[in-house]
């Protein structure tokens, strides 16, 4: 089949209607942008279908064209996952307009959302049903749920909730030849043959189009306990760790690691935070827990919640072990918040400081003391300045580490800066960690992947590659090399 | 490569000594037969690798020689997915001098298991470190753990800590060529590439060779709290079920449902069990809830636990939202263990009184109230007699549906039984469920996922079989047709 550029044009146009269909220069320029401004995208095409069927029904013209495919979402990726190279001729997809909320099923705990729904607004409609859906991090506002599950999407709470792939049970999805695969029944048990529902999360576009999904609901939590406690070292803020979530029975729901560096950054630079301590800590958790029963929520005399007594208890025991040096509980919403701010002003904190090398790595948790060690070792020896775990997500052995060389920019010292990515590849090698935690591989990480990644693992990923998409026209020249 | 056939078995015992290949009239009869004594086994050989490097080097001799393979675990599933067919020339490789525990570690939380390894002795090995390994089933005593990854095995208490799959962060697999995959790493968070681990969890050998698996550990709960409570109906169950969910912050270990006709014949024919109630209710439940707080475990003057309760607490706005009709509370580890006995001698009471059609299905949750109806009016209209859903693990949707032909055995009512079926399947089409909840599919139920399945998917897991063995020599003539 030969077909000409302006008879694809053409046929998008009879797809999707002419006011859905973008060309050359009258392509909107968020379209030709990253969230970073790091990735310029060069689309042939950039068209909005607004039903499952016509993305199909695209994905039939571009395999009978060879033309390369991109799905969009909310565009706040931040591997460069969803550009088109200048030198391919790639049609953009957005499944901005496929925003439909299809279903919100309280008995059944589950949602069925399209792909270009909004996290912020699935999390409305959850609320609205009484539940919650727990699959929160800083792009909300903007990433849709094709994206978050497209790149398995972590977040704040992943150590009591998982990640996108855990809160996901069914997916209606475009494969390459333009078919409508639809695995979107809620069943928590089917093992009618192989898993292709988790194949395709995180698969980044490159196995077929996800188009919509049915998404778990989880109890939403009458009250919170939070506290910012200071621990010994990093072996103690893991063994802590195991003590909370072995005395609530798993309801642990935020575990993050501050050292001191980060805790000085956002005394310093977050003005509307007030420091929880008088001095500075090595390292700091904040941690909060959950209801978990209707006790939790009666108050005290004095206002406070049992929840709260219940946390004082744990963190007694925690002292007594030598797992705790000191603490602070929220006694007020207002409290809480504020150490709140302290974690979610963290990354302003940081850059009002200045430029650092960033990183999304992760390893074995139990290895995390001493990783961190490593990586500090090996960061002071190639350029001494500040380094700090800013947000570790310590429950899931997330970290994102960052350094500055000689405390200066690191564009100014290209040869350390390098050195110090190293440094951290090493490590993660060294500990058999993960180069991508969280974020994906997109353009950013392919090469690394491709040198790091178990070989075997990595020839069957090509083989399911090439086996899905035959002629190579789904998100072609990400993740894979 | 040619090759004859005493040369494969001179090769097979050049990798793995004399003393662990067997093949003839050597082969030991427990290799000829499976659980359920219905599909008959005749292995060419049967070989027994103890480690990782020698079920690859087997599996080169097998890629070289185009030799079929099927892996063996336990040999306790229920599906005939580990048989080798008459017609098929093929070497049966048990896993089970594959048995260490290579690694639990208690910080980390999780634990390496050679695919031999029993699942109760995992149970063990967790317990001595202080944490929990959940996965619990009927044939625990005898399952490997290969073999439940290889079937994503569900089981008891699925509701708190899901099936096989949810439990495992990494394995190591042997490929159709032979190559040693290490995917063991127990990183919470890894997106660097397709999910290779979940793949292969449930494709029951016919993708490659679990050879090792990391598992995750959860912590042990201190106590429980167990009731059997009459529900008005199977809705109100349902309502029931989620407002625990709800006021435990997702403690709910069990939720089983059990209608009058199991609830008679435990009753009747099981002399251990003291029945709960003085008369027959037509829908009961039996829940658990663990507990989630260093208070939870507190006693009472009366030596009842705080637990106990709180879940009084909650069945009390459970009858004031006419969720329950009746409810009994465990008061000690003796009743809890009456209750639990029910549940665990119910299907020994079921095949005390007879033969019935049995069945592995599942639902949408929230469709339980109406398959259940359709179910029993399918039953009754194609031959009446007794109908139970005699272990409906609630929580995941999944029914273990029982039927009788005129209260008499299947096999003199080939037709009604064959009816029965029908509607069951029918039934299962209709509320868009599956034909296999946890027990998968092996050969028993080839063509019924075939014709049921959703065709795109079908032809999507082909494709997946024939890039990663393209000789078809892992598990043939199973899963797929």
């Amino acid at each position: 089949m030969k077909i000409t550029e302006q008879e694809i044009i053409d046929e998008c146009r009879a797809i999707c209607g002419d006011a859905h269909v973008e060309t050359g220069n009258d392509i909107d320029p968020k379209y030709q942008r990253d969230w970073l401004d790091k990735y310029p995208s060069s689309p042939f095409i950039v068209v909005r279908p607004d039903s499952t069927e016509k993305v199909a029904a695209l994905m039939k013209l571009c395999t009978a064209t060879k033309t390369a495919v991109i799905p969009l979402g909310g565009n706040s990726g931040l591997t460069g996952a969803t550009q088109a190279h200048p030198d391919q001729k790639a049609v953009i997809m957005s499944l901005e307009r496929m925003n439909m909320i299809r279903d919100v099923n309280g008995d059944g705990r589950y949602m069925i959302a399209e792909s270009g729904c909004i996290v912020e607004n699935l999390h409305k409609a959850a609320d609205q049903a009484g539940w919650m859906f727990p699959l929160v991090f800083g792009a909300k506002g903007t990433a849709h749920i094709g994206g978050a599950l497209g790149t398995n999407a972590g977040g704040l709470n992943v150590v009591r909730y998982g990640n996108a792939r855990a809160l996901c049970l069914g997916l209606e999805v475009v494969t390459a030849a333009g078919d409508i695969m639809n695995l979107l029944p809620a069943l928590k048990k089917d093992n009618t043959g192989y898993d292709l529902v988790n194949l395709m999360i995180g698969s980044e576009g490159t196995l077929g189009i996800i188009t919509a999904a049915t998404l778990t609901l989880v109890p939403k939590p009458a009250a919170y306990a939070t506290a910012m406690v200071v621990v010994p070292d990093i072996k103690a803020a893991l063994k802590l760790m195991n003590l909370v979530q072995n005395q609530t029975g798993g309801r642990l729901e935020a575990y993050e690691l501050m050292d001191q560096v980060i805790y000085d950054l956002c005394v310093t630079n977050l003005d509307h935070v007030t420091a929880p301590f008088d001095y500075s800590p090595a390292f700091s958790i904040l941690m909060e827990i959950a209801a978990g029963s209707p006790d939790d929520v009666k108050t005290h005399s004095d206002g406070r919640l049992n929840l709260a007594t219940q946390l004082e208890t744990i963190l007694a025991m925690a002292f007594e072990q030598g797992l705790a040096d000191d603490a602070i509980i929220a006694n007020s919403e207002a409290q809480r918040q504020n150490l709140w701010a302290m974690r979610e002003g963290a990354l302003g904190a940081i850059q009002k400081h200045g430029n650092w090398v960033m990183s999304d790595v992760s390893f074995q948790v139990a290895d995390l003391p001493n990783a961190i060690e490593d990586l500090k070792a090996a960061f002071a020896a190639v350029a001494p300045g500040p380094f700090c775990v800013a947000f570790g997500h310590m429950g899931d052995g997330n970290l994102h580490a960052f350094a500055r060389p000689y405390d200066e920019d690191p564009k100014d010292h290209p040869t350390e800066a390098a050195a110090i990515k190293a440094a951290l590849r090493d490590t993660v090698v060294k500990w058999h960690g993960s180069i991508s935690a969280e974020h994906g591989i997109g353009q950013d990480k392919q090469a690394e992947m491709k040198q790091l990644k178990d070989p075997v693992a990595y020839a069957m990923m090509k083989s399911i590659k090439a086996a899905l998409d035959p002629d190579n026209i789904l998100n072609p020249g990400k993740v894979l090399l």
